[in-house]
């Protein structure tokens, strides 16, 4: 796979600006007082969709040839991904294909049927999604957009750090959570391409820490049997992805669901949102290794917001 | 009293601007197709205290010569003005007594003990709360400052409008909550001061719907008791309040409780925020008279997201 480069970064941006809301950016005194530095949170819990994910599948929707897009696109995500792939689909007029596994999450599916996509149903295994998105691409000629092993789908994600670095200037330092790696790799070629002196944290959860012993061991670690509640994280990274946060030097910091808990709680008391347990891992790495950014300029992406009001983790 | 002026909206936009967040704005197509107009909300949920009242508290405070700061303010609100309060009067390094009815939220009088205020406590009567901060203000030389019937606190509220038109521009119509009346007052006046075409909307629980009773008697009715659980709302609007709302011919539309807790849901689901009840009556107003604003391009103030999550009215 080629990799995207910054310069991709940028078409993206341009081609999902008509779709993709530019999330605000908030941040708390108090925050800033626990950490020791000045921390800027990136808002894309409040993007269409409730997560990051609508740019990367729109980037991917709309870099589709007209006679490649009118056989619209497939995945096999149920969470995010899939919705995000459904809703940018829309915007284009096309057919969205989600493979789901028997036993997803109720809600997550209604919102991919309500945002107007197909869905596939198949057995609850990597094995039978896979099969069953190949089986639909191969019977309607649909596009596979992976949700982070895909450069269109990288450089989609990494729009948000030009927005970030023109919301608040002066950032030397950018802090992701990190599960299939699609946002953190186009986040960091992002940064990079506009400042090659930002330094780039990775946040993941001990029960998924594959990022962090894949990065410690210099290789891409196997498959592995995820425990944490930040269910946006349990995913094993990707091949690409992994080479990415390698050669863009990303350091991944670990922290305990017990803390992810703990941070999602602060972010509602200090500044009034919601996020995912997922997206709270940014925040549980600041008050936990505050020495990795004391004095410094952080801009903290929060991923997403899409949690049941009525079953918070507290 | 002394009506603001446009002119006093401006001063106390520059007078805030150290300390105020530009609370950002957000919109959703579903919203717009089940109103049928362009709908942009102003987040005041995302605001310092997480809610709009610090701009009229931090304007209040800072209004103040030297001498009157040196010996503090003083208010007897317990909810979101006591609060803002609180955290104004620490922006300037000054005291706020606050007056708190026994029987008081706790987690609200909690946080005005975080944000650094004197908490006096008094018997929950209108008498007893105005008798104690009127014993405060002889023996400390405190200013009172009004949650709403003051004219520096309107012009503050007042504030967020010109940021939303600056942030919206083509705006030809703002929604708002009313409730005592300061920052239907401020809203009223900022809006008409930039454009007098402007139409102007109230929304109201009718179980507190005092300003549209006042304003279809053409006088303001007196004490009430509220049934709604738009605990932000349950006040008898403000003399002057009314004043300015039939000056400015601001329509108020009345509705339900079960209509509130809907639109919070819808809030919820398409924006990811979580807004006070008191709040959610704008999206209930545009849901239940869409013909008020067919085709038009509306500006609706979420005035706050303090609400206990683990207590959410569904």
């Amino acid at each position: 796979m080629t990799l995207p480069t910054f310069a991709d970064v940028r078409d993206a941006a341009a081609r999902i600006a008509p779709y993709a809301l530019v999330t605000p950016v908030l941040r708390s005194d108090r925050i800033d007082a626990l950490v020791g530095a000045a921390v800027v949170f990136k808002c894309e819990n409040l993007q269409r969709g409730g997560a990051f994910k609508f740019r990367g599948a729109t980037n991917a929707v709309w870099s589709l040839g007209d006679e490649d897009a009118a056989r619209g696109v497939v995945t096999h995500s149920s969470g995010n991904h899939g919705n995000a792939l459904a809703m940018a689909a829309r915007t284009r007029g096309i057919t969205a294909h989600v493979v789901v596994p028997e036993g997803a999450v109720k809600t997550k599916v209604d919102a991919i049927v309500a945002a107007g996509a197909t869905v596939h149903r198949c057995a609850p295994t990597t094995a039978a999604r896979e099969a069953k998105a190949a089986e639909l691409m191969a019977s309607t000629g649909a596009t596979l957009v992976h949700p982070y092993a895909d450069p269109r789908v990288m450089a989609g994600q990494g729009t948000l750090v030009p927005e970030l670095l023109r919301q608040a200037p002066g950032i030397d330092t950018i802090l992701f959570p990190v599960g299939g790696g699609g946002l953190a790799s186009g986040c960091s070629i992002a940064a990079h391409g506009i400042d090659p002196a930002i330094v780039l944290f990775g946040a993941e959860p001990e029960g998924a820490d594959d990022a962090a012993r894949s990065l410690e061991a210099d290789e891409r670690v196997g498959p592995f049997t995820a425990h944490t509640i930040c269910d946006g994280l349990r995913t094993l990274i990707g091949e690409p992805n992994f080479h990415v946060l390698r050669e863009q030097a990303v350091t991944v910091l670990r922290v305990s669901d017990v803390e992810v808990v703990s941070a999602m709680r602060l972010l509602w008391s200090e500044l009034r949102i919601v996020v995912e347990p997922s997206s709270a891992t940014v925040l549980a790495a600041l008050l936990r290794y505050p020495e990795r950014v004391n004095g410094r300029r952080v801009g903290a992406v929060l991923t997403g917001g899409n949690v049941d009001l009525d079953d918070l983790p507290w």
